[in-house]
């Protein structure tokens, strides 16, 4: 089997341990890949860059194709441009999906049987960016819906259901006030959605269907939502399966596709060796899955779970009486590989 | 004690069941009040008002300063305004108080020690209610952050803090992304923070701020936001203390007051006495305490907390085990009637 180049950014704060971990992890269970290792992030804007990503790295990226990012840190600040944001566009990665799913009981959630899956929009939204000053005391975001950015990820959540085998899928927004924005995601999700007479349909609005998560996950299957409410509810869809940590996501496009955590780069973690790579990985495991070596991603996915169910927990999800043994980020790579 | 004239609503779906609950209550608990009752809501839009209230209704609210207003039904469809938003926003209420509360160990709930007071922004963000249709295909909505709103909200969440013995402010916003609108906003919380060096402070982006909420409420007790985040983080704060059909709120500006339920009109509910009137009762309490009538409301408050001790229960929080009795609408009114 030809091995396929990707690029790997090692990112920020706890970005290059969680990395560490998880190419280790991957690299024993027979991923065939080859690694173009970019910088990006932190160090590139503090040096001056405000996209934080140079013109070679760019190169890398759009050579390549396939991208695993470590979470990256951007500076407080006006000038600085969130990398995440400019490659999901420049990209035109449209769909990020985000499995969360409880793994009781081997890890301690409030929420034994979720297994939710959130497709959010990735490009449009509050997200485009544009923001200006209109009077000295005055702000302003433009919000932009598309019907083809729309359509697109709308589409996507039907296929997916479809190919993953799930019922429903439930479709968020706030329409009752953003009749025309929101209006539009919403009326575009009852046309697609009759094109699938197989799979279950249904609307909240954000607030309602916000709390119902929260409070009964097991009432959901697939969502999908325009990019904000993505953004916040798969953080609350991720964390109550226990940690946050948990959770990767696939960055999708026709082109392209990027895969990451869907956390943060903890700087008050970093270099300590306690950093759950557990997100990461589970970003891994999508991208071993789209680059087609799915019996990879598998048997990750199978040693990674084993190492969860003996216990084997990193600080963020380690419960007395639930977990066996409190492990740092490389004993738990260790762990996992052990157990390929 | 001279009577306080106040305006009511009945409003649409499960809102006169749960009124006309709420105002035999506080009325036996003896609020000193004279009701003027309007209309609003879907009969008024239906019968071609797009503002769902008539000139003589407005004349009231203005008049009596003080409105306390059941959930409405606005139609679907792009010609009807949301009469709540166009109330907050013309009588300048710019604060919404939620208070969300455990009731452990008599009301079921994964999260038994939380007490959290969410303070939302009212008029402002993209409830600005600027949307337009740029093209064919793609329509936008303006998001717009102030620096007087922003100002008025946060001193509003940390003089409410001092005077209500609160130990922490929280503020979410995105300000990764949106720089200069969100970004504006926890500028402002720093600024106006630092002015009570008395209350701690903390920061977070709202997507790891919401999922902490919904995994480790304990951990808030007054938390700042703008509108939009407020009103999705609102439902699930109340949701997961059991049930969004407990909590009440409080719009508040410099000259008038809306008080009301949380949630929305639950139409499928309506006309079946099976509604909790209890978020709508919280927000009658907090109509007296603002109106000087505190010693009702702590009776109200008392018997109210009474009853759900007592295990009489609504069907939203009706579990076995913890419930005694499930009762509908009005025998709920009377279990509270019965204890004053
Ligand atoms: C880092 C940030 C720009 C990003 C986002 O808001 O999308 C992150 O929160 C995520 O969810 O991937
Ligand atoms: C009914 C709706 C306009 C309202 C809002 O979005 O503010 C409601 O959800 C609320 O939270 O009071």
């Amino acid at each position: 089997m030809s091995k396929t180049r990707i690029t790997v950014a090692k990112g920020d704060g706890i970005g290059p341990e969680i990395m560490d971990a998880t190419l280790r992890i991957i690299l024993a269970a027979g991923a065939q890949i080859e690694i173009d290792e970019i910088e990006v992030g932190e160090k590139v804007y503090l040096a001056g860059n405000t996209a934080g990503i140079s013109k070679e790295a760019w190169d890398t990226i759009i050579r390549n194709k396939i991208f695993l990012k470590a979470p990256i840190t951007t500076p407080q600040g006006g000038g600085y441009k969130s990398l995440n944001v400019t490659t999901r566009k420049t990209l035109a990665l449209y769909a990020n999906v985000r499995p969360c799913r409880s793994l009781h009981p081997f890890v301690e959630t409030k929420h034994p049987v979720m297994d939710v899956v959130i497709i959010r929009e990735n490009e449009e939204d509050l997200y485009a960016g544009i923001e200006h000053q209109q009077t000295d005391e005055v702000v302003q975001c433009l919000k932009l819906i598309s019907r083809p950015g729309s359509e697109k990820i709308i589409r996507y959540a039907f296929e997916y259901a479809r190919a993953y085998n799930r019922k429903k899928v439930t479709c968020f927004t706030k329409d009752n006030i953003m009749k025309q924005t929101d209006g539009l995601f919403h009326k575009i999700f009852d046309e697609i959605g009759a094109e699938y007479p197989d799979i279950e349909k249904e609307h909240w609005i954000v607030d309602i269907g916000a709390a119902k998560l929260a409070d009964t996950p097991e009432a959901f299957d697939v969502i999908v939502m325009p990019n904000l409410y993505g953004d916040v509810l798969s953080d609350v869809a991720a964390q109550i399966t226990g940690s946050v940590g948990l959770a990767g996501s696939a960055n999708i496009g026709d082109e392209y596709a990027m895969f990451e955590a869907i956390h943060g780069s903890a700087p008050r973690r970093a270099g300590q060796n306690v950093a759950n790579p557990s997100g990461l990985l589970q970003g891994a495991i999508l991208m071993l899955i789209h680059i087609g070596q799915g019996d990879v991603a598998e048997r990750v996915q199978n040693a990674w779970l084993k190492t969860l169910e003996d216990g084997i927990h990193t600080y963020d999800i380690y419960k007395e009486g639930v977990s066996k043994q409190k492990v740092g980020t490389s004993e738990f790579a260790d762990a996992v590989i052990a157990r390929l």
